[in-house]
């Protein structure tokens, strides 16, 4: 796989109505910056730019975690209220949840036929996901991810995927079976391109990956107080002057990080900023940065979840979207395939 | 897995009202006396006491082969003339395509998240599939059959599935889905029961069984003229004394069986018949057998083949009924888990 993310880039500046964009996530909880910084303002200014969105709510990828699975409803409802707080415009995005388009997961039985066990063996998120699972086995929806994830991509046949360095496997697979399926039936599919992030993986308050399971993430929900608390909770180290040094010093310079985000720069700058003043003067740096630049993205969410309904209202209208055009690919798949009768 | 085919047997005699069965069979030619003796005549006995049939043509299990899937629709044609035929009923029976259903082929997804890759692994099918799979490698579509199998069920709420020996660990991985399921998320799916075949296998006219695959098949839909001549090339031995003897002779005794089947006699009796009169007077007699036994059939085949757009009219009526069935459960299953948004 060839990815060329600058000349990419360059063909979606220059035509943007040219891309449909596939991406998502799993409803596990609320947002939180990593997010925001790895994914959500991308899609935001794909938006901004033309490009077509769509946004799947894949919560069929969280059953076998019963915490999550057990409720789903306000956590897809707290999804959704971030993504329209952080800007995405449902009006002309497509958000819709996995289990709402059964024609959608009807993809998933032919694509199943153009892979091999041994490729799905091989996939490093499934191979992973094997090594971390806490349960005894791996379940088969667990095995056959990839393959849901490339139904995801193809019902609309998006083009353009923004992913993490990490999911790269899955995007190849993606193409693998656009690639088989126009072979085997006839030209029905696009072969999607990877997009790849160009924000560095970011830290959370204790110095290590920012995740909502570390409990280490500021959520965008948070109140200002709870980003203060666990701002002043983080681990910082014994050396009063602020240097950005992510190898050295994980800890503060995850916090000289999310300043710099937030500030919009240089985290050499930041720390000189804060200088020989110490943790504590970081700290507060660094949470009024976030805050204040969280508080439109805050007062937005707030304003749309004060709306009885909003959510699920842009939800069904998604789904509804969604679910016409997987018809619509499905009956050209069925035409290709010759199983329309 | 206890079978009590005795007592069920029972319970459908006294209320076949309680039942429903889901059978089918996969589109890979035109069905043949084994398949008559084995399960059509079966289907259509259960049909005719009350029971409510739902009959899947598995057009998505197929796809692998492809000399099969280069001609689906003259197949599953040809199929469900076969199905009007032997007796079924498209007014009471539900006849449909896998590929037709979308909501039947979403719960794939849910169910394959209560299997785990070892179960899968260990069905026996699909490990003799993989032993004698022409590919190198095991596709997907055909490692996750039998939870494909245990939608076909589970879709409809069938709670009756006739089957021979080698299916019933199908059956019992249906039976695992459901039971897990309802454990999960509450009362939805019945716990299907495996309806044992008691005819023995079906003897081709080279004494091994019948398959259309051996060209040893006598098709439901061949002319006299075919039938006659498939007959005329059976093996036979040397020994001019006609008699029923599976084991030391399996050409004649093929033959035999076959005669005997048409005749509703006892092959004993049949041999007992043609006594000394040696192996072309038993050919005779076995063609005649059959073609009178399938004159009916034929004459009805010939007549629903004479009406255009018959067959596929009873198809779209079948798929219309099998996906209303199939978004209904779906929506029961989403309102068990939680996904009803």
């Amino acid at each position: 796989m060839t990815i060329q993310t600058a000349s990419l880039q360059d063909r979606i500046d220059a035509r943007p109505g040219d891309f449909r964009v596939l991406t998502g996530d799993r409803p596990t909880g609320p947002l939180h910056l990593g997010h925001y910084f790895g994914t959500l303002r991308n899609r935001v200014r794909l938006q901004r730019r033309g490009v077509e969105l769509i946004v799947v709510v894949a919560d069929y990828q969280v059953l076998t975690d019963r915490d999550v699975a057990d409720r789903l409803a306000p956590t897809v409802h707290g999804l959704i209220l971030d993504y329209l707080a952080a800007g995405l415009d449902p009006e002309r995005a497509t958000i819709f949840t996995h289990s709402a388009v059964p024609a959608l997961n009807q993809l998933v039985l032919p694509f199943l036929s153009l892979v091999s066990v041994p490729e799905l063996q091989r996939n490093p998120t499934v191979k992973d996901e094997i090594a971390h699972s806490r349960q005894s086995a791996v379940s088969g929806l667990m095995f056959t991810y990839p393959v849901h994830q490339a139904a995801d991509i193809l019902f609309c046949k998006g083009n353009l995927v923004p992913v993490g360095q990490d999911q790269l496997p899955h995007v190849e697979l993606t193409r693998t079976v656009a690639r088989r399926f126009n072979e085997r039936y006839g030209e029905v599919f696009p072969v999607p391109e990877a997009l790849l992030g160009t924000t560095s993986l970011l830290l959370g308050t204790d110095g290590t990956k920012m995740s909502k399971s570390r409990g280490n993430a500021i959520a965008l929900s948070a109140t200002p107080d709870e980003t203060a608390r666990l701002i002043r909770s983080a681990k910082t180290d014994a050396d009063r002057h602020i240097t950005y040094d992510p190898q050295a010093r994980p800890g503060v310079s995850g916090l000289v990080q999310l300043a710099a985000l937030c500030l919009g720069q240089d985290p050499h700058e930041v720390a000189a900023t804060v200088g020989a003043a110490g943790a504590a003067a970081l700290k507060r740096l660094v949470t009024e940065a976030v805050n204040e630049f969280l508080a439109p993205l805050r007062a937005r969410r707030a304003g749309y979840a004060r709306e009885p309904g909003l959510v699920w209202d842009v939800l069904r209208a998604g789904n509804a979207r969604a679910g016409a055009r997987a018809e619509q690919t499905l009956a050209e798949v069925r035409e290709a395939m010759g199983t329309r009768y």
